[in-house]
């Protein structure tokens, strides 16, 4: 009986998660622009941090560029990224936090799951955090997410720690680059509810957020 | 007399360590390109890692170009760089180890400074790194370095590696976006023997080896 009970409860918890899921479409984005942008060295040269977001949403097609810019396939005989990692394990996700919902870049067919039917971006953005209010604002927060299942049994968990810090950051300089060369603003923190953050995102026991990144028009 | 006999040997070591890093002549670059480049999406989609190095040395316009890309200041009215750090603390100085000898980058000048007129680049490969011999080829060596006493007392240790982990990576992919858009090889490692390289590049106790990227022509 007991038995029964769990497998009903078991049952409906994977159809409600599913559902959630389901509630949020997908979304596939336009093809990435693999040629344009400004000259690299004037990219390097209006790199900054700017964190004085207006609410405008994004352009479906800037959208598709600065996920492919942050971790896109730009091998794809080799599956090869635009951000190297280490023992090129891939083990960085990029999630997505807009108004609609939480996503989930998948590169491999240059789209977003759909993860959480529910706006978070507020969930990503510490209390005590300065200009709190305008990080808030900007349409698109990125989630950078090592998945720790990813990096194998060889390295130690100070190893990976390095490793999923490291890789992170090699995606986001890429999105700070992208941003210099739209002209958009953009801000990574390390300052916000780790803990709290996993728990809306749903994330897995070996899942852990690195950093957040905001993404935007400036005000 | 001991103590005498002691200044002596402060005296003697200090003048033979100024000695050592007047041998190796300051090099000043020519001033970077702050315009030019391939366009941003490009060296994006032609982003890799490649660790088979020609041992041809860098142009000085190259190496110019390089270390600004990597680390060099944007906005100088407030000292920006090229890549962001936590608290805008400018933690991470860059060594370049040649054949000449170790140099360290100083970005207000955009020079090179001398620090061991000895080629340590040998040094900063493993013994058992995969494709040694080729990585060993590289005229260039980046060492990046973090001085952990420039990120002030608030920040706990774990949140300093964290910081100082991070901040290279930002660093790092300005290199490989650098190396992209000139055709240029490079590779990042953390593998290497960092006690035996923190000694032989003289760090001091505040500072940390993070990680070590060689740049040079693809064979």
């Amino acid at each position: 009986m007991l038995r029964k009970a769990f497998m009903i409860v078991v049952l409906l918890w994977g159809a409600s998660a599913t559902a959630a899921a389901a509630d949020l479409s997908p979304i596939n984005l336009p093809p990435p622009d693999t040629k344009g942008g400004r000259p690299l060295m004037q990219c390097l040269n209006d790199r900054k941090t700017d964190r004085s977001f207006a609410p405008r949403k994004l352009a479906p097609e800037i959208l598709s560029n600065l996920l492919w810019a942050a971790a896109g396939i730009n091998r794809p005989e080799k599956k090869g990224r635009t951000a190297p990692t280490a023992h090129n394990r891939q083990e960085i996700d990029v999630y997505v936090a807009m108004e609609e919902g939480l996503y989930l870049y998948a590169p491999e067919s240059h789209s977003l799951r759909g993860v959480v039917k529910k706006d978070l971006r507020a969930d990503t953005v510490h209390l005590f955090q300065p200009s709190r209010g305008s990080i808030a604002n900007a349409p698109v927060q990125l989630i950078y997410v090592a998945d720790y299942a990813k990096m194998g049994l060889a390295s130690s968990e100070a190893d990976k720690h390095f490793y999923a810090v490291a890789d992170t950051g090699f995606i986001s300089q890429n999105v700070y680059l992208y941003c210099a060369s739209e002209g958009l603003a953009t801000g990574v923190r390390a300052y916000f509810d780790k803990d709290a953050l996993a728990k809306s995102v749903k994330l897995r026991d070996k899942q852990k957020v690195i950093l957040v990144q905001a993404v935007g028009y400036a005000q």
